[in-house]
Protein backbone atom coordinates (compact mmCIF):
# COMPACT_ATOMS: atom_id res chain seq x y z
CA UNK A 1 0.00 0.00 0.00
CA UNK A 2 1.95 3.07 -1.01
CA UNK A 3 0.63 6.32 -0.29
CA UNK A 4 1.77 9.82 -1.63
CA UNK A 5 1.47 13.47 -0.50
CA UNK A 6 -1.11 14.03 -3.43
CA UNK A 7 -3.19 11.15 -2.54
CA UNK A 8 -6.61 11.54 -0.84
CA UNK A 9 -8.67 9.26 1.21
CA UNK A 10 -12.31 8.77 1.76
CA UNK A 11 -14.85 7.56 4.32
CA UNK A 12 -18.83 8.17 4.92
CA UNK A 13 -19.39 9.93 7.11
CA UNK A 14 -18.37 13.58 9.08
CA UNK A 15 -15.82 14.12 11.43
CA UNK A 16 -16.54 12.18 14.60
CA UNK A 17 -17.60 9.33 12.47
CA UNK A 18 -16.91 5.78 13.71
CA UNK A 19 -15.24 5.37 9.93
CA UNK A 20 -13.08 8.51 10.39
CA UNK A 21 -11.58 7.35 13.84
CA UNK A 22 -11.05 4.13 11.91
CA UNK A 23 -9.17 5.79 8.92
CA UNK A 24 -6.93 7.57 11.51
CA UNK A 25 -6.51 4.59 13.22
CA UNK A 26 -5.13 2.12 10.15
CA UNK A 27 -3.70 5.26 7.98
CA UNK A 28 -2.24 7.67 11.02
CA UNK A 29 -3.27 11.23 10.90
CA UNK A 30 -2.20 14.10 8.89
CA UNK A 31 -3.84 12.32 5.57
CA UNK A 32 -5.69 14.41 2.86
CA UNK A 33 -9.39 13.07 3.29
CA UNK A 34 -12.70 13.54 1.24
CA UNK A 35 -16.06 12.62 3.41
CA UNK A 36 -19.10 11.04 1.45
CA UNK A 37 -22.87 10.89 1.95
CA UNK A 38 -23.06 7.51 1.34
CA UNK A 39 -20.96 4.08 1.44
CA UNK A 40 -21.92 3.86 -2.30
CA UNK A 41 -20.66 7.38 -3.02
CA UNK A 42 -16.79 6.35 -1.32
CA UNK A 43 -16.71 3.37 -3.75
CA UNK A 44 -17.55 5.57 -6.85
CA UNK A 45 -15.00 7.63 -5.59
CA UNK A 46 -12.07 5.09 -5.35
CA UNK A 47 -13.08 4.55 -9.07
CA UNK A 48 -12.87 7.64 -10.18
CA UNK A 49 -9.37 8.29 -9.00
CA UNK A 50 -11.27 10.72 -6.50
CA UNK A 51 -9.30 9.30 -3.62
CA UNK A 52 -6.57 6.51 -3.53
CA UNK A 53 -8.14 4.26 -1.08
CA UNK A 54 -11.91 4.42 1.15
CA UNK A 55 -12.62 2.61 4.34
CA UNK A 56 -16.22 1.69 5.00
CA UNK A 57 -17.64 -0.71 8.18
CA UNK A 58 -17.97 -4.84 7.07
CA UNK A 59 -19.43 -6.21 9.69
CA UNK A 60 -20.39 -5.99 13.86
CA UNK A 61 -19.67 -7.98 16.50
CA UNK A 62 -23.43 -7.64 17.83
CA UNK A 63 -25.39 -7.28 15.00
CA UNK A 64 -23.20 -8.94 12.06
CA UNK A 65 -22.97 -8.15 8.58
CA UNK A 66 -23.39 -4.35 7.29
CA UNK A 67 -25.01 -5.81 4.81
CA UNK A 68 -25.91 -2.64 2.21
CA UNK A 69 -21.83 -2.86 2.16
CA UNK A 70 -21.44 -7.06 1.10
CA UNK A 71 -24.18 -6.14 -1.33
CA UNK A 72 -22.18 -3.08 -3.38
CA UNK A 73 -19.32 -5.75 -3.97
CA UNK A 74 -21.67 -7.33 -6.12
CA UNK A 75 -22.24 -4.15 -8.38
CA UNK A 76 -18.80 -2.49 -8.33
CA UNK A 77 -15.46 -3.54 -8.90
CA UNK A 78 -13.49 -2.36 -6.31
CA UNK A 79 -10.87 -4.75 -3.96
CA UNK A 80 -10.27 -5.44 -0.30
CA UNK A 81 -6.40 -4.23 0.44
CA UNK A 82 -6.63 -4.11 4.43
CA UNK A 83 -8.70 -4.11 7.89
CA UNK A 84 -9.10 -2.31 10.62
CA UNK A 85 -11.49 -3.22 14.02
CA UNK A 86 -12.23 -0.16 16.44
CA UNK A 87 -14.22 -0.68 19.34
CA UNK A 88 -17.80 1.09 19.56
CA UNK A 89 -19.19 2.56 22.32
CA UNK A 90 -22.37 4.38 21.84
CA UNK A 91 -23.72 7.32 23.99
CA UNK A 92 -26.62 9.22 24.01
CA UNK A 93 -25.78 12.98 23.28
CA UNK A 94 -27.74 16.16 24.27
CA UNK A 95 -27.36 19.99 23.88
CA UNK A 96 -25.60 21.92 26.81
CA UNK A 97 -28.12 22.17 29.78
CA UNK A 98 -30.13 19.33 28.79
CA UNK A 99 -31.47 16.46 30.52
CA UNK A 100 -32.47 12.79 29.84
CA UNK A 101 -36.12 13.40 30.84
CA UNK A 102 -36.63 16.31 28.19
CA UNK A 103 -35.45 13.79 25.21
CA UNK A 104 -38.31 12.77 22.70
CA UNK A 105 -36.59 12.40 19.57
CA UNK A 106 -33.22 10.50 18.71
CA UNK A 107 -31.12 10.20 15.83
CA UNK A 108 -28.68 7.97 14.77
CA UNK A 109 -27.81 5.55 11.84
CA UNK A 110 -30.13 2.25 12.81
CA UNK A 111 -27.09 0.59 13.61
CA UNK A 112 -26.63 2.72 16.34
CA UNK A 113 -30.70 2.03 17.70
CA UNK A 114 -30.22 -2.03 17.13
CA UNK A 115 -27.08 -2.00 18.88
CA UNK A 116 -28.73 0.12 22.05
CA UNK A 117 -31.53 -1.27 21.65
CA UNK A 118 -31.64 -2.92 25.62
CA UNK A 119 -31.29 0.53 26.55
CA UNK A 120 -33.76 2.21 23.99
CA UNK A 121 -36.52 -0.57 25.29
CA UNK A 122 -37.03 1.34 28.70
CA UNK A 123 -37.33 4.64 26.53
CA UNK A 124 -40.29 3.73 24.50
CA UNK A 125 -41.41 7.36 23.78
CA UNK A 126 -39.10 8.26 22.27
CA UNK A 127 -39.15 8.56 18.30
CA UNK A 128 -36.34 7.03 16.71
CA UNK A 129 -35.04 8.53 13.77
CA UNK A 130 -33.03 6.98 11.05
CA UNK A 131 -30.34 9.21 10.08
CA UNK A 132 -27.29 8.80 7.29
CA UNK A 133 -24.34 8.27 10.59
CA UNK A 134 -23.64 8.58 13.98
CA UNK A 135 -22.03 11.26 13.91
CA UNK A 136 -23.99 12.98 11.59
CA UNK A 137 -27.05 12.72 14.16
CA UNK A 138 -24.70 14.68 16.56
CA UNK A 139 -24.15 17.08 14.00
CA UNK A 140 -27.90 17.55 13.54
CA UNK A 141 -28.52 17.46 17.35
CA UNK A 142 -25.59 20.52 18.05
CA UNK A 143 -27.31 22.67 14.57
CA UNK A 144 -30.56 22.31 16.23
CA UNK A 145 -30.21 23.59 19.55
CA UNK A 146 -33.04 21.93 20.68
CA UNK A 147 -33.26 20.53 23.95
CA UNK A 148 -35.86 17.40 23.09
CA UNK A 149 -33.39 16.07 20.45
CA UNK A 150 -30.36 13.92 21.19
CA UNK A 151 -28.23 11.66 19.16
CA UNK A 152 -26.71 7.77 19.54
CA UNK A 153 -23.07 8.49 18.78
CA UNK A 154 -19.37 8.27 20.00
CA UNK A 155 -18.05 10.62 23.09
CA UNK A 156 -15.47 11.88 20.20
CA UNK A 157 -18.37 12.93 17.94
CA UNK A 158 -20.02 14.57 21.28
CA UNK A 159 -16.54 16.56 21.78
CA UNK A 160 -16.28 17.59 18.05
CA UNK A 161 -20.17 18.85 18.19
CA UNK A 162 -19.94 20.84 21.88
CA UNK A 163 -22.71 17.96 23.15
CA UNK A 164 -23.52 16.42 26.66
CA UNK A 165 -23.36 12.87 26.91
CA UNK A 166 -26.74 12.21 28.71
CA UNK A 167 -25.87 8.31 29.47
CA UNK A 168 -22.85 6.32 28.91
CA UNK A 169 -21.58 3.19 26.64
CA UNK A 170 -25.73 2.38 26.33
CA UNK A 171 -24.79 -0.51 23.92
CA UNK A 172 -26.09 -3.39 24.53
CA UNK A 173 -22.91 -5.35 24.41
CA UNK A 174 -19.58 -4.34 26.02
CA UNK A 175 -17.41 -5.79 23.50
CA UNK A 176 -19.19 -4.23 20.36
CA UNK A 177 -16.33 -3.76 17.68
CA UNK A 178 -16.91 -3.10 13.95
CA UNK A 179 -14.67 -4.38 11.11
CA UNK A 180 -13.62 -1.54 8.69
CA UNK A 181 -12.29 -2.73 5.51
CA UNK A 182 -9.98 -0.45 3.42
CA UNK A 183 -10.76 -0.43 -0.61
CA UNK A 184 -8.95 0.17 -3.48
CA UNK A 185 -9.01 0.24 -7.78
CA UNK A 186 -6.56 -2.29 -7.91
CA UNK A 187 -6.04 -5.87 -6.45
CA UNK A 188 -3.02 -5.79 -3.91
CA UNK A 189 -0.23 -8.44 -3.16
CA UNK A 190 2.11 -8.43 -0.35
CA UNK A 191 4.33 -11.26 1.58
CA UNK A 192 2.45 -9.95 5.04
CA UNK A 193 -1.01 -10.65 3.59
CA UNK A 194 -2.76 -13.43 5.03
CA UNK A 195 -6.29 -13.14 4.61
CA UNK A 196 -8.26 -13.88 1.06
CA UNK A 197 -12.01 -12.39 0.70
CA UNK A 198 -14.21 -14.24 -1.84
CA UNK A 199 -17.45 -13.73 -3.85
CA UNK A 200 -19.03 -17.02 -5.02
CA UNK A 201 -22.33 -17.43 -6.70
CA UNK A 202 -23.18 -21.34 -6.48
CA UNK A 203 -25.38 -23.32 -8.88
CA UNK A 204 -28.34 -24.50 -7.16
CA UNK A 205 -27.63 -28.28 -7.63
CA UNK A 206 -28.24 -30.60 -4.44
CA UNK A 207 -24.71 -29.99 -2.69
CA UNK A 208 -23.35 -27.63 -4.44
CA UNK A 209 -22.16 -25.37 -1.43
CA UNK A 210 -21.02 -28.52 0.08
CA UNK A 211 -18.69 -29.29 -3.23
CA UNK A 212 -17.19 -25.83 -2.86
CA UNK A 213 -16.51 -25.92 0.79
CA UNK A 214 -14.75 -29.48 0.65
CA UNK A 215 -12.70 -28.70 -2.18
CA UNK A 216 -11.63 -25.74 0.75
CA UNK A 217 -11.11 -28.34 3.01
CA UNK A 218 -9.62 -30.49 0.77
CA UNK A 219 -6.45 -28.27 0.30
CA UNK A 220 -6.56 -27.42 3.97
CA UNK A 221 -7.54 -24.01 3.47
CA UNK A 222 -9.39 -22.58 6.57
CA UNK A 223 -12.76 -20.95 6.21
CA UNK A 224 -12.70 -17.69 9.06
CA UNK A 225 -16.56 -16.85 8.09
CA UNK A 226 -19.22 -17.44 5.58
CA UNK A 227 -21.96 -15.28 5.06
CA UNK A 228 -24.84 -15.13 2.99
CA UNK A 229 -26.54 -12.92 1.10
CA UNK A 230 -29.95 -13.00 -1.58
CA UNK A 231 -29.88 -12.72 -5.01
CA UNK A 232 -31.90 -9.77 -6.73
CA UNK A 233 -35.13 -11.08 -8.26
CA UNK A 234 -34.25 -14.41 -7.46
CA UNK A 235 -35.77 -15.32 -4.41
CA UNK A 236 -34.24 -18.06 -2.30
CA UNK A 237 -31.26 -18.27 -3.79
CA UNK A 238 -27.94 -16.97 -2.54
CA UNK A 239 -24.29 -15.63 -3.25
CA UNK A 240 -21.66 -16.51 -0.25
CA UNK A 241 -19.21 -14.50 0.83
CA UNK A 242 -15.97 -16.46 2.25
CA UNK A 243 -13.20 -15.34 4.08
CA UNK A 244 -10.54 -17.45 4.31
CA UNK A 245 -6.51 -17.61 5.49
CA UNK A 246 -4.06 -17.28 2.70
CA UNK A 247 -1.49 -14.88 0.79
CA UNK A 248 -2.19 -15.17 -3.62
CA UNK A 249 1.17 -14.93 -4.12
CA UNK A 250 1.23 -18.83 -2.89
CA UNK A 251 0.94 -20.69 -6.09
CA UNK A 252 -0.95 -24.12 -4.87
CA UNK A 253 -3.62 -21.54 -3.43
CA UNK A 254 -3.92 -19.78 -6.80
CA UNK A 255 -4.22 -23.13 -8.10
CA UNK A 256 -7.18 -24.25 -5.68
CA UNK A 257 -8.97 -21.62 -5.86
CA UNK A 258 -8.98 -21.88 -10.20
CA UNK A 259 -10.10 -25.05 -9.26
CA UNK A 260 -12.59 -23.89 -7.04
CA UNK A 261 -14.11 -22.15 -9.84
CA UNK A 262 -14.58 -25.91 -11.59
CA UNK A 263 -17.37 -25.95 -8.52
CA UNK A 264 -18.54 -22.72 -8.35
CA UNK A 265 -20.86 -21.15 -11.32
CA UNK A 266 -18.54 -17.70 -10.22
CA UNK A 267 -16.15 -16.58 -8.05
CA UNK A 268 -14.45 -13.16 -7.60
CA UNK A 269 -11.55 -12.17 -5.23
CA UNK A 270 -12.72 -9.01 -3.46
CA UNK A 271 -8.97 -9.23 -1.93
CA UNK A 272 -6.00 -10.09 -0.10
CA UNK A 273 -5.12 -8.58 2.82
CA UNK A 274 -3.42 -8.34 6.37
CA UNK A 275 -5.78 -9.55 9.05
CA UNK A 276 -6.64 -6.83 11.44
CA UNK A 277 -5.99 -7.12 14.93
CA UNK A 278 -8.85 -8.44 17.07
CA UNK A 279 -9.69 -6.18 19.85
CA UNK B 1 -50.87 -29.29 13.62
CA UNK B 2 -54.49 -28.71 15.55
CA UNK B 3 -56.30 -25.50 16.27
CA UNK B 4 -59.61 -25.67 18.78
CA UNK B 5 -62.31 -23.11 18.80
CA UNK B 6 -60.49 -22.21 22.56
CA UNK B 7 -56.69 -21.33 20.51
CA UNK B 8 -55.18 -18.44 19.83
CA UNK B 9 -53.05 -17.17 17.63
CA UNK B 10 -50.36 -14.39 17.47
CA UNK B 11 -48.32 -12.02 15.43
CA UNK B 12 -46.93 -8.69 15.52
CA UNK B 13 -48.26 -5.24 14.10
CA UNK B 14 -51.58 -4.27 13.77
CA UNK B 15 -54.32 -5.49 11.50
CA UNK B 16 -52.68 -4.34 8.31
CA UNK B 17 -49.71 -5.62 8.85
CA UNK B 18 -48.17 -8.51 6.53
CA UNK B 19 -47.42 -10.52 9.30
CA UNK B 20 -51.33 -10.79 10.05
CA UNK B 21 -51.59 -11.63 6.29
CA UNK B 22 -49.28 -14.32 6.62
CA UNK B 23 -51.38 -15.62 9.42
CA UNK B 24 -54.76 -15.22 7.60
CA UNK B 25 -53.09 -17.14 4.64
CA UNK B 26 -51.36 -20.09 6.53
CA UNK B 27 -54.54 -20.51 9.22
CA UNK B 28 -57.46 -19.20 7.33
CA UNK B 29 -59.83 -16.42 8.32
CA UNK B 30 -62.23 -16.60 11.23
CA UNK B 31 -58.99 -17.24 14.06
CA UNK B 32 -59.22 -16.01 17.54
CA UNK B 33 -56.32 -13.49 17.08
CA UNK B 34 -54.06 -11.85 19.33
CA UNK B 35 -51.29 -8.68 18.54
CA UNK B 36 -48.40 -7.64 19.89
CA UNK B 37 -45.76 -5.18 19.85
CA UNK B 38 -42.74 -6.98 19.54
CA UNK B 39 -41.16 -10.22 18.06
CA UNK B 40 -40.16 -11.13 21.76
CA UNK B 41 -43.96 -10.87 23.19
CA UNK B 42 -45.10 -13.32 20.05
CA UNK B 43 -42.48 -16.17 21.22
CA UNK B 44 -43.74 -15.01 25.21
CA UNK B 45 -47.02 -15.82 24.47
CA UNK B 46 -46.68 -19.14 23.09
CA UNK B 47 -44.28 -19.96 26.07
CA UNK B 48 -47.10 -18.56 28.33
CA UNK B 49 -49.77 -20.45 26.29
CA UNK B 50 -51.57 -17.39 25.84
CA UNK B 51 -51.60 -18.11 22.11
CA UNK B 52 -51.06 -21.95 20.67
CA UNK B 53 -48.88 -20.46 17.44
CA UNK B 54 -47.45 -17.46 16.67
CA UNK B 55 -46.18 -16.06 13.54
CA UNK B 56 -42.81 -14.36 13.03
CA UNK B 57 -41.16 -13.17 9.39
CA UNK B 58 -37.48 -15.07 9.21
CA UNK B 59 -36.26 -13.77 5.78
CA UNK B 60 -36.74 -11.09 3.36
CA UNK B 61 -35.85 -12.33 -0.27
CA UNK B 62 -34.41 -8.71 -1.09
CA UNK B 63 -32.22 -8.17 2.12
CA UNK B 64 -31.64 -10.98 3.31
CA UNK B 65 -32.18 -12.76 7.28
CA UNK B 66 -34.52 -10.45 9.27
CA UNK B 67 -31.83 -11.32 12.35
CA UNK B 68 -33.48 -10.27 15.68
CA UNK B 69 -35.75 -13.20 14.99
CA UNK B 70 -33.14 -15.60 13.92
CA UNK B 71 -31.40 -14.03 17.40
CA UNK B 72 -34.67 -14.72 19.41
CA UNK B 73 -34.07 -18.22 18.80
CA UNK B 74 -30.84 -18.57 20.59
CA UNK B 75 -32.87 -17.22 23.50
CA UNK B 76 -36.50 -18.82 23.82
CA UNK B 77 -37.23 -22.62 23.06
CA UNK B 78 -39.82 -22.24 20.63
CA UNK B 79 -40.46 -24.88 17.44
CA UNK B 80 -40.90 -23.86 14.11
CA UNK B 81 -43.91 -25.62 12.96
CA UNK B 82 -44.74 -23.79 9.33
CA UNK B 83 -43.68 -21.44 6.88
CA UNK B 84 -45.72 -19.11 4.93
CA UNK B 85 -44.30 -16.92 2.15
CA UNK B 86 -45.91 -13.52 1.12
CA UNK B 87 -45.59 -11.25 -1.82
CA UNK B 88 -44.08 -8.01 -0.26
CA UNK B 89 -45.05 -4.76 -2.06
CA UNK B 90 -44.50 -1.05 -0.55
CA UNK B 91 -46.45 2.03 -1.47
CA UNK B 92 -45.95 5.93 -0.27
CA UNK B 93 -49.41 6.88 1.96
CA UNK B 94 -50.57 9.58 2.42
CA UNK B 95 -53.88 10.64 4.36
CA UNK B 96 -56.88 11.64 1.70
CA UNK B 97 -56.44 14.60 -0.34
CA UNK B 98 -52.59 14.68 0.31
CA UNK B 99 -49.56 15.05 -2.27
CA UNK B 100 -46.52 13.51 -2.69
CA UNK B 101 -44.84 17.36 -2.62
CA UNK B 102 -46.20 17.54 0.91
CA UNK B 103 -44.57 14.71 2.75
CA UNK B 104 -41.44 15.54 4.93
CA UNK B 105 -41.62 12.94 7.77
CA UNK B 106 -42.18 9.00 6.66
CA UNK B 107 -42.67 6.26 8.94
CA UNK B 108 -42.08 2.63 8.96
CA UNK B 109 -40.35 -0.63 9.49
CA UNK B 110 -36.54 0.09 9.04
CA UNK B 111 -36.51 -2.99 6.44
CA UNK B 112 -39.94 -1.30 4.68
CA UNK B 113 -37.19 1.48 4.52
CA UNK B 114 -34.61 -0.61 2.90
CA UNK B 115 -36.47 -2.31 0.83
CA UNK B 116 -37.56 0.43 -0.72
CA UNK B 117 -34.42 2.53 -0.84
CA UNK B 118 -33.86 3.44 -4.71
CA UNK B 119 -37.14 5.21 -4.89
CA UNK B 120 -36.08 6.52 -0.96
CA UNK B 121 -33.16 8.16 -2.03
CA UNK B 122 -35.12 10.44 -5.21
CA UNK B 123 -36.85 11.79 -2.07
CA UNK B 124 -33.04 12.99 0.07
CA UNK B 125 -34.59 15.47 2.37
CA UNK B 126 -37.75 13.39 3.89
CA UNK B 127 -37.40 12.28 7.54
CA UNK B 128 -37.16 8.59 7.83
CA UNK B 129 -38.22 7.60 10.98
CA UNK B 130 -38.15 3.93 11.95
CA UNK B 131 -41.89 2.65 13.32
CA UNK B 132 -42.92 -1.38 14.94
CA UNK B 133 -43.89 -2.06 11.77
CA UNK B 134 -45.56 -0.53 8.33
CA UNK B 135 -48.84 -0.83 9.50
CA UNK B 136 -48.27 0.72 12.55
CA UNK B 137 -46.81 3.30 10.62
CA UNK B 138 -50.06 3.35 8.50
CA UNK B 139 -52.27 3.74 11.63
CA UNK B 140 -50.25 7.08 12.99
CA UNK B 141 -50.38 8.83 9.56
CA UNK B 142 -53.92 8.15 9.72
CA UNK B 143 -54.25 9.21 13.87
CA UNK B 144 -52.43 12.38 12.93
CA UNK B 145 -54.27 13.73 9.96
CA UNK B 146 -50.84 15.95 8.93
CA UNK B 147 -50.53 16.15 5.00
CA UNK B 148 -46.51 16.37 5.42
CA UNK B 149 -46.56 12.66 6.77
CA UNK B 150 -46.78 9.20 4.91
CA UNK B 151 -46.19 5.50 5.72
CA UNK B 152 -44.70 3.16 3.52
CA UNK B 153 -47.02 -0.19 3.86
CA UNK B 154 -49.08 -2.31 2.22
CA UNK B 155 -51.86 -1.57 0.34
CA UNK B 156 -54.24 -3.26 2.61
CA UNK B 157 -52.89 -1.08 5.28
CA UNK B 158 -54.34 1.67 2.93
CA UNK B 159 -57.71 0.32 2.93
CA UNK B 160 -57.93 -0.48 6.70
CA UNK B 161 -56.76 2.72 7.83
CA UNK B 162 -58.55 4.97 5.41
CA UNK B 163 -55.03 6.63 2.88
CA UNK B 164 -54.26 7.55 -0.10
CA UNK B 165 -51.62 5.65 -2.19
CA UNK B 166 -49.42 8.37 -3.00
CA UNK B 167 -46.87 6.22 -4.82
CA UNK B 168 -47.36 2.87 -5.76
CA UNK B 169 -44.86 -0.31 -5.54
CA UNK B 170 -42.00 1.29 -4.35
CA UNK B 171 -40.23 -1.78 -3.79
CA UNK B 172 -36.52 -1.58 -5.24
CA UNK B 173 -37.14 -5.06 -6.19
CA UNK B 174 -40.65 -6.58 -8.16
CA UNK B 175 -40.36 -10.36 -6.51
CA UNK B 176 -39.85 -9.05 -3.02
CA UNK B 177 -41.27 -12.19 -0.75
CA UNK B 178 -41.12 -12.37 3.17
CA UNK B 179 -40.85 -15.80 4.44
CA UNK B 180 -42.59 -15.79 8.01
CA UNK B 181 -42.30 -18.95 10.44
CA UNK B 182 -45.31 -20.30 12.53
CA UNK B 183 -43.71 -21.43 15.77
CA UNK B 184 -45.53 -23.39 18.76
CA UNK B 185 -44.63 -24.30 22.62
CA UNK B 186 -43.31 -28.22 20.79
CA UNK B 187 -41.73 -29.98 18.56
CA UNK B 188 -44.29 -31.90 16.27
CA UNK B 189 -43.90 -34.44 13.67
CA UNK B 190 -46.51 -35.08 10.32
CA UNK B 191 -45.29 -37.57 7.48
CA UNK B 192 -46.05 -34.69 5.42
CA UNK B 193 -43.14 -32.44 7.02
CA UNK B 194 -39.83 -31.89 4.49
CA UNK B 195 -38.20 -29.32 5.75
CA UNK B 196 -35.71 -28.85 9.02
CA UNK B 197 -34.13 -26.23 11.08
CA UNK B 198 -31.02 -26.66 13.43
CA UNK B 199 -29.19 -23.88 15.29
CA UNK B 200 -25.01 -25.40 15.59
CA UNK B 201 -22.30 -23.65 17.73
CA UNK B 202 -19.19 -25.07 16.33
CA UNK B 203 -15.71 -25.21 18.17
CA UNK B 204 -13.54 -22.67 16.72
CA UNK B 205 -11.04 -24.69 15.25
CA UNK B 206 -10.08 -25.20 11.59
CA UNK B 207 -12.22 -26.89 9.58
CA UNK B 208 -14.95 -27.55 11.99
CA UNK B 209 -17.30 -26.13 10.01
CA UNK B 210 -16.23 -28.25 7.15
CA UNK B 211 -16.51 -31.11 9.30
CA UNK B 212 -20.45 -30.42 9.89
CA UNK B 213 -21.09 -29.64 6.39
CA UNK B 214 -19.22 -33.12 5.33
CA UNK B 215 -21.04 -35.08 8.00
CA UNK B 216 -24.38 -34.06 5.89
CA UNK B 217 -23.05 -33.95 2.77
CA UNK B 218 -21.98 -37.73 3.22
CA UNK B 219 -25.43 -38.54 4.34
CA UNK B 220 -26.82 -36.67 1.46
CA UNK B 221 -28.51 -34.32 3.01
CA UNK B 222 -29.39 -31.49 1.31
CA UNK B 223 -28.64 -27.95 3.15
CA UNK B 224 -31.09 -25.50 1.79
CA UNK B 225 -29.37 -22.39 4.06
CA UNK B 226 -27.21 -21.29 5.91
CA UNK B 227 -26.78 -18.23 7.61
CA UNK B 228 -23.88 -17.38 10.01
CA UNK B 229 -24.80 -14.73 13.57
CA UNK B 230 -22.52 -13.58 15.78
CA UNK B 231 -22.22 -14.78 19.58
CA UNK B 232 -22.68 -11.92 21.49
CA UNK B 233 -19.67 -11.27 23.76
CA UNK B 234 -17.43 -13.36 21.36
CA UNK B 235 -16.00 -10.93 18.80
CA UNK B 236 -16.05 -13.03 15.32
CA UNK B 237 -17.35 -16.28 16.71
CA UNK B 238 -20.39 -17.44 14.93
CA UNK B 239 -23.60 -19.36 15.24
CA UNK B 240 -25.09 -20.89 11.88
CA UNK B 241 -28.67 -21.29 11.09
CA UNK B 242 -29.03 -24.54 9.01
CA UNK B 243 -31.92 -25.69 6.78
CA UNK B 244 -32.00 -29.02 5.23
CA UNK B 245 -34.02 -31.15 3.48
CA UNK B 246 -35.52 -33.65 5.90
CA UNK B 247 -38.49 -35.60 8.48
CA UNK B 248 -37.69 -36.33 11.83
CA UNK B 249 -39.63 -39.77 11.17
CA UNK B 250 -37.08 -40.67 9.35
CA UNK B 251 -34.71 -42.80 11.81
CA UNK B 252 -31.69 -43.06 9.73
CA UNK B 253 -31.62 -38.88 9.34
CA UNK B 254 -31.94 -38.85 12.92
CA UNK B 255 -28.95 -41.18 13.52
CA UNK B 256 -27.51 -38.58 11.05
CA UNK B 257 -27.94 -35.73 13.16
CA UNK B 258 -27.07 -37.28 16.59
CA UNK B 259 -23.97 -37.89 15.16
CA UNK B 260 -23.10 -34.34 14.05
CA UNK B 261 -23.72 -33.49 17.63
CA UNK B 262 -19.97 -35.18 17.96
CA UNK B 263 -18.73 -32.98 15.37
CA UNK B 264 -21.00 -29.83 16.32
CA UNK B 265 -20.12 -28.14 19.89
CA UNK B 266 -24.00 -27.75 20.37
CA UNK B 267 -27.02 -28.83 18.53
CA UNK B 268 -30.48 -27.60 18.79
CA UNK B 269 -33.37 -28.70 16.86
CA UNK B 270 -35.52 -25.72 15.71
CA UNK B 271 -38.57 -27.38 14.01
CA UNK B 272 -39.62 -29.45 11.52
CA UNK B 273 -42.20 -28.48 9.50
CA UNK B 274 -43.25 -28.35 5.64
CA UNK B 275 -41.77 -26.61 2.86
CA UNK B 276 -43.83 -22.89 2.17
CA UNK B 277 -44.64 -22.68 -1.56
CA UNK B 278 -42.52 -20.27 -3.10
CA UNK B 279 -44.62 -17.57 -4.81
Amino acid sequence: MILTNNDYIGYQGVPGAYSEEALITFFGENNKTIRYDDFEDVIKGVLSEEIKYGILPIENSSTGAITSVYDLHKIYNVYIVGEQMIKINHNLLGIKNSFISDINEIYSHPQGFEQSSKFLKSHPTWKQIAYFNTAMSASLVNEKQNKSFAAVASKRAAKIFNLEILAENINNDSTNTTRFIIIGKHLEKDDEFNKISLLLRISNEVGSLYGVIKRLADQNINMLKIESRPIEGIPWEYDFFIDIDGNLKDEQLCHSLSNLEKSAHQIKILGNYKKGQSL
